[in-house]
């Protein structure tokens, strides 16, 4: 199996490369009754598309969205509800050569091993344009825990290459082109990248993701944990290299009576669990870290091997963000926001007619 | 679905609470014709098992398995091996008044919420316990990929609170209480966990485990990458915070020029990677570090709230390992194990019959 | 994968051979909050355990299944629910030289080139005797649905080998060993079998059975359909050679001014559907047919084959039913209940807030 | 779960209305290196096109299908391949007043009650257009399985309404409208076809495929037998009432003596067994019956009721088959290979290194 899905219950499949026809994906298992139209989708793919800062790739993605099917007068009807993307920017004689070698960092090796060929063209299904068919489901995902559950998505970057980004407020994040929560070191972020432009190299950063109004409950004891299919779902996203959930590998230096989130009349008074306490959510924020590692395609030129294994020289030219991550984090709250509408699925199969006398206590957001 | 399978061809499947009559695991699509007997299971068991050293709970709980299914003659069959391990120390008394809270960083609020109801006998199915039956699934797949692949699955402790455990040598993993790779340190270690015990407090650990000679190509593109269903698998551990996959966060400070692995004819210059590249393995040692939490089971009383939400206070008796990490090392092995065992067989599934003209490079172990 | 699950919410995982240490099976996703014990499971692996009477093979299986998990003070606690029946009765001598050849009829052959090897004992996996897990996993869905929804479901016997079992009413089921609903033809069925027995031969049986009071909406349009996972579960049964819903077979000769069932202010006019259309229930009774082939063991001498390929003959002895299909009746109605509950679960994650203001028809059972 | 998939390793997801913009299919899972492009998939779907004869719907559904992904320069690279058809002929309004009442025979009842909704137009998702994806990804199948194991599929009418269809010989299958292996009573077919057309009235149909050369070993014991998931697939196309395998419901009546198919060193003596035992391929022919209901969709008026459920009156106008069977053929033989093919990845998973001595006999076709 390619595995090319993701969930249990609100399943989404996806197909495409790059630079082929088209990418998109089957949404299925999606509750009926839900208002929908491409105008609820568009504005997700609108965040992650390339081209929007001097900071990303110049690509002119156009990532138009069209609902095939699952539809009908503007609602769902519960079956399966196909979303197709065309491809229209597809300048494939930039990658031409790219099948006599390697390029550091890439899948080019592995996939040539795994498969015996590869689809060269824009990376193929590795590139992470392969990430708008899950934030388009994502979307839709979004809209139902809006609307039934209250539950919303936000994320920022807080560190690009060596700089860690302060947190100043949730409201900065639209407004800047590296989704930080911050408006005063913005100034100093574009100097950094600029200079990494111009060096022909790149960096790594680290997006945090929140999901909010969660309600408690939702998650599998083993192994289909809230928190082990929150891993699966980020670490599934390119170039990411670690997920954190709550106090991450900072509770490696933790006390357990620091640590312990006490329960108190007024709510949790801490959050370190990040929102999940045995696999099953608590009614607190969910907060989860991201590391993403450094764009691979760099001007640079780098040490490779050819099909006959002789050492050769890679240098990349054509588009690429200098910093993958800058527009990683509507990708990363859509992973997100996918694995919360599965469980809230699975959660009502299994539980729908579970009734708890004492109510939940407050998120705590202390 | 409560989610209790973990594995697409390699299934385990597993069942039990800590103080119920039993627990178990059901491994179906295991390989026919390998040798197999209780002796083979046992030692992996034995390597988690409390009660081994005082840094761990003192708990005596002989997790004796014995095997129900699918192995005649000496060798499996290749229908379903059921495995069975009797609880045999259940001392309950010990945990009878806790339905009436919750204790802080445990999963009893969760449950409550969720099922409405709970096993409060030693944590129940949120017990470190049901590791057990994944630690003996994982010695089946350990044998296989050994005889068939020549992989194997190291782990070692690389820091225990505050304490970093530097790195000296594999071969004394099995010679101290913490499975740490280090002989220098020890004295120190154990002097640190004294101290913690004593001051009925508990810290978390990080651990970190390498597959090596696993081939090239296991993994799926999307989103079934092995790096994915390795995150998954271990965030899947109790108590488990974080995930990373080769230089894992500290690629976000890292450049592009210095984290894209270079490929010579001499194998890999470095492997920054983690031996995953686009989902799929590149040949090179899989390494993965976690973090683990601090126990959340301290004698230190701490504040949470009733059925009736008013607050009170927790104490916890009992016998608890003041670092749950310290016992985590076999488990982080073997679920290890199990997804390069999966995706060993998926693999072969799929791309059984393709032939690549180029020999891979070497693993490249800089 | 060996594919030993059924189900995808209510999922039930079985291992063990006829003749191994013991069978049994993993419940996962069973909604929390049901009373149950090991008495409400016995009655049922009853009503399908051999040597009950002189028709049925005098094998003393016990059958005595124990709970292993997932109940807490009586009550499900939404954790995996594991099954367990030790062996008992294990006369493996009568089939000591049977891996020298094949017996026509049975999986000898196929689990031989499948496998490379087997387990001969009692039949390995593919022994009638690996229904008792699921029939034991059937009596928790079974009380579930009853509760919950009212579902019933009963089966009968409606033809032994070239004998068709004229309905006269469900009452007679339970009071004859053939599970015919059929009292005045109980002599002339107990002189065929006899017949047959003392021939050392055997027949075949068609059983019908029935689901009442199931909720109109559980299915799914593609593929998931109810009848069609009603047909994997039926066609998994041992022996079963063909499924039917509703009209069947007999539909091919119908006109469809015959067949569609017509609706009425007082309910459905005929129910040809036999419950399901388009893959959804009705709300009227589902009502299937299967075919069950004779027993493969019988005492005539069989021609076949021997390792080398050489002509061989193969003669039966041990105990064995002149008639599979006598027993079968209760394993047919626990797959008809494990499909049920799977999709009540399924339907309920998915459309659990659907508001239909038109209330459903009268079943209609004309 | 919408339940849209259908394979394990081979995966084929399916999206699309009979009236909606586009119908299509993800197939997840095929080997790398096949040959491929539309030329091998379209010439399947012409062969289940409306439109080619008087006696099926005259609607003009082109069905020209577009390969999205998954092939680079003539060849699958083992990435999914999305296959898109778009819809051409929508004529909407014949359909525009079928949301008030439930025609009988059809899903709109239980749509309705599920989903409370449904898109009425041409049938939604229950039509049998939305068989195109499945026939058309089945076209890669076949590809593979006949260049891999050189494995054939086979179909014909053998019933169709009252008149039993006498079997002549295969090669007259692709000569007549109805997919009959006879010429000799072609007339007499069309005749009947004729007249339930004028008659307003549609009649049954019972379609007899086969699989050649399948390999011996395919198959999983419990529960996803090769029968089971031949079962699940075949009542899963529209309109099927029931499935048999080998000798099916007529085995109800013979005995062991008769039906357990005897082995000979020059292959098997017969095919009582459709070439599965104990859910695994013998490597004979495997052959399956489907029955088909009538045609729902008749002129002539049928009692309905309304949403408020008081009686009424349906007549149906617009192009519909006067037996769907007629164009079941292409579609049960791709229904059929999509299950071997995935059984053919599943076995070659588990035992792809399994070695057996003994050489499977010849499939034995007397």
């Amino acid at each position: 199996m390619s595995g090319s899905t993701i969930g249990t219950l609100f399943r989404v499949t996806t197909f495409g490369e790059s630079h082929g026809p088209a990418i998109g994906c089957i949404v299925d298992g999606c509750p009926p009754g839900l208002e929908l139209s491409e105008s609820d989708i568009q504005p997700e793919l609108d965040r992650r598309r390339p081209g929007t800062s001097r900071h990303v790739t110049q690509r002119q993605e156009e990532d138009r969205v069209e609902i095939l099917s699952g539809v009908f007068e503007g609602r769902t009807t519960g079956t399966p509800i196909g979303l197709l993307i065309r491809n229209t920017d597809q300048r494939s004689k930039d990658y031409a050569n790219l099948l006599d070698t390697f390029r550091p960092g890439h899948a080019d090796y592995t996939y040539h091993h795994k498969y015996g060929r590869r689809d060269p063209r824009g990376g193929g299904r590795a590139s992470a344009r392969l990430t708008a068919p899950a934030v388009g489901a994502a979307a839709i995902a979004r809209k139902w825990l809006k609307a039934v559950h209250g539950t919303t998505f936000v994320g920022h970057m807080s560190q690009i290459g060596e700089i860690a980004i302060p947190f100043e407020g949730l409201e900065h994040v639209g407004r800047n082109p590296f989704f930080a929560a911050n408006v005063g070191d913005i100034a100093r972020i574009e100097a950094y990248v600029d200079a990494l432009r111009r060096d022909g190299d790149s960096c790594g950063a680290r997006i945090d993701v929140i999901a909010r109004g969660v309600p408690v409950g939702l998650g599998e004891p083993l192994y289909d944990k809230l928190d082990a299919d929150i891993a699966y779902a980020m670490m599934g996203i390119n170039a990411v290299k670690g997920v954190e959930i709550g106090a991450g590998f900072g509770s490696v230096a933790q006390r357990g009576s620091t640590h312990g989130d006490e329960l108190t009349p007024e709510g949790f008074a801490s959050n370190n669990a990040g929102g999940v306490l045995g696999g099953i959510s608590t009614g607190q924020d969910i907060t989860v870290s991201i590391a993403i590692k450094p764009t691979s395609s760099i001007r640079s030129p780098r040490r490779s091997i050819d099909l006959e294994g002789r050492a050769t020289t890679v240098e990349t030219f054509g588009r690429h963000d200098p910093c993958v991550g800058i527009r990683a984090t509507p990708i990363a709250e859509a992973m997100l926001a996918l694995v919360v509408m599965d469980h809230a699925l699975r959660h009502r199969a299994q539980c729908g007619d579970v009734r708890v006398a004492m109510a939940p206590i407050a998120a705590g957001r202390p």
